[in-house]
């Protein structure tokens, strides 16, 4: 399926959306951090978060004045290895990746560095900021807290948000370690495909204002019952998933100095974000720790499998393998993004040269 | 039921810890350690990991060698923010209170600190140490990898530990966060008790071989088939469990220079860890971060609740009434550990008076 859709050279996606962005007043380098990141979005196969929101999320924020582009960010810093920072309101790209860049640059002085970061608004999938730490022997972690949208064990309205959380680890000859995970067992995207394809979901995804299990995706109403948590139940450790996303709100909410999901008003459009690094030779010499790294992974993959399942895949071996062949064969790009890039190139008045 | 148990007063109990470590050969400050983290365990309701294993895990361990009651600790510090510690087989309740100290002595200068250990041992569990930052307005995190126990979604054998992590966040008037779950969605705990009463376990926790789910505790075997990780299955997104398994794996076990789970031997009887602390002043003023904790916590615990459920507790609410309540009327211990205690007394020759 993926491959009867037009491929796209990562190198021309970039520019384009470099050039989208510059007409709509990005300063030059910011767009381009933009354009890097949401191409990166895309080569790791992450289609939902990458250049099919320039148009509908980005483009339009700054149009619409949600998104300001002539950013103040200011770092509030009292400490050599922390740092709380302020987005001003700006791409969530580029404050993110100024704020990646600063947590690394404190772990190169002291091992560790840790951002806290308010007034910033959507900065697409975490993957792509904690792996930044990965060609500098790093471990990078970024999270950001979302409106509430996933039950509280026990209740029946939005609690915490999806809450990503993302850790990227390096390893020697063996793909990195990535791990990037929504707190609940699914987020709203997967109802959303379900209903375009008029389908059901599994009983254990979301429920109803009544608590009662949702099968049908239509059913599910934004501020009553709603998504269940990683474990589900009580039965089966929702406590878990839900503490972890109340940690998320913590850390991105609460030590920046905003405030958890599920206090957010309708007017507070900003998003809250963590980033961390920790520099491994700090610990131990980075040859020995992607060895080590390389012997996990490798005793993973040896495990046996169940039958129909072909491999053991350790959390971003997958995304490894898409990002190989997207780099090689370019980015597959389904119908309605095109026409929503060949619209904005129009809109824009820029040439259309995917 | 529990109020039908003796309830032992906190300084007692530890006072009798104190005499029995004493006793086979641990410094009297490393007994003080040791006592008073086994007993904060049991405040907070964890029977399971408290005074409960003073006679088998602790008495006996030292007692045939496994436990070295005069370690070299070495601190292999490279950096102001992080460090690795080698525990040199010692009890891992001081090696643990020491790596927690040392890393809320970095975050003190630096805002952060985090300290990977190998060679300890069984360290009990991880709040205690977590909730160590608590007092010094810190976030505190703990975690441990164990052997592995956890299968990898699609395969049928054990490949991460429960890997258990800990986190602990100050607030004001509310209980403070404190999160500590295991990856898993049981531990091998739950399964016991289930064989001790002759009762089934629900489907869904762990798999024998086949991959087939065991409702029957008896057949599970330690190294085919195994718990499963949170989420259960892939559809109920248990790669995110066993992400989160390696990923204590990677803090524990390959950043301290030890290793992973999977690739320990039986031989290898030592434990490793990871701990970390932040300092919240070095983000925002303390006074800020509590009034917004309380403000989240108080908005969770207005949250509407299914029929047959009186509160939403948030991670740590219901540990803080435990400890408020074993605080005040002390600790309940069942007869078995009793009797192990008074058994301890008369075999190590000291006063049993609890």
């Amino acid at each position: 399926m993926a491959t009867e859709r037009p491929r796209i050279g990562a190198d021309k996606l970039t520019d384009f959306a470099i050039r989208a962005l510059r007409k709509v007043g990005v300063p030059e380098e910011d767009a381009q951090i933009t354009a890097r990141m949401l191409v990166a979005t895309d080569l790791r196969g992450v289609d939902s978060h990458g250049v099919a929101h320039l148009a509908p999320y980005y483009v339009r924020g700054i149009k619409e004045g949600l998104i300001n582009v002539k950013p103040k960010m200011k770092v509030f810093s009292q400490a050599p290895s922390t740092a709380t920072m302020d987005g001003d309101q700006g791409l969530g790209f580029v404050i993110g990746y100024r704020a990646m860049m600063e947590a690394m640059h404190q772990a190169e002085k002291t091992g560790a560095g840790f951002i806290a970061v308010r007034n910033s608004t959507h900065f697409g999938a975490g993957a792509v900021y904690a792996m930044m730490a990965l060609e500098r022997d790093m471990i990078g972690i970024a999270m950001t807290n979302t409106g509430a949208g996933v039950v509280a064990p026990g209740s029946t309205k939005p609690a915490v948000g999806t809450n990503p959380l993302a850790v990227a680890v390096p390893a020697g000859e063996k793909p990195p370690f990535v791990l990037d995970m929504a707190i609940s067992i699914v987020t709203d995207g997967k109802l959303e495909m379900a209903q375009r394809e008029g389908a059901s979901i599994p009983e254990g995804w979301a429920i109803d204002k009544e608590g009662k299990p949702i099968t049908d995706p239509t059913k599910r109403l934004p501020s009553e019952g709603g998504l269940l948590p990683l474990g589900g139940t009580p039965t089966f450790g929702s406590y878990k998933g839900f503490g972890l996303g109340v940690l998320v709100d913590i850390l991105c909410g609460v030590l920046s100095g905003s405030c958890a999901g599920i206090l957010k008003t309708p007017e507070m459009r900003s998003n809250n974000h963590f980033f961390g690094a920790l520099r491994i030779d700090s610990f131990l010499p980075v040859e020995n720790f992607k060895k080590s790294m390389d012997e996990m992974i490798t005793a993973f993959e040896a495990l046996p499998t169940l039958p129909g399942v072909k491999k053991i895949y350790v959390a971003g071996g997958h995304g490894a393998e898409i990002i190989k062949d997207r780099k090689a064969n370019g980015i597959p790009l389904n119908s309605k993004v095109i026409e929503e890039l060949q619209e904005l190139a129009k809109e824009l008045d820029i040439e259309y040269d995917l």
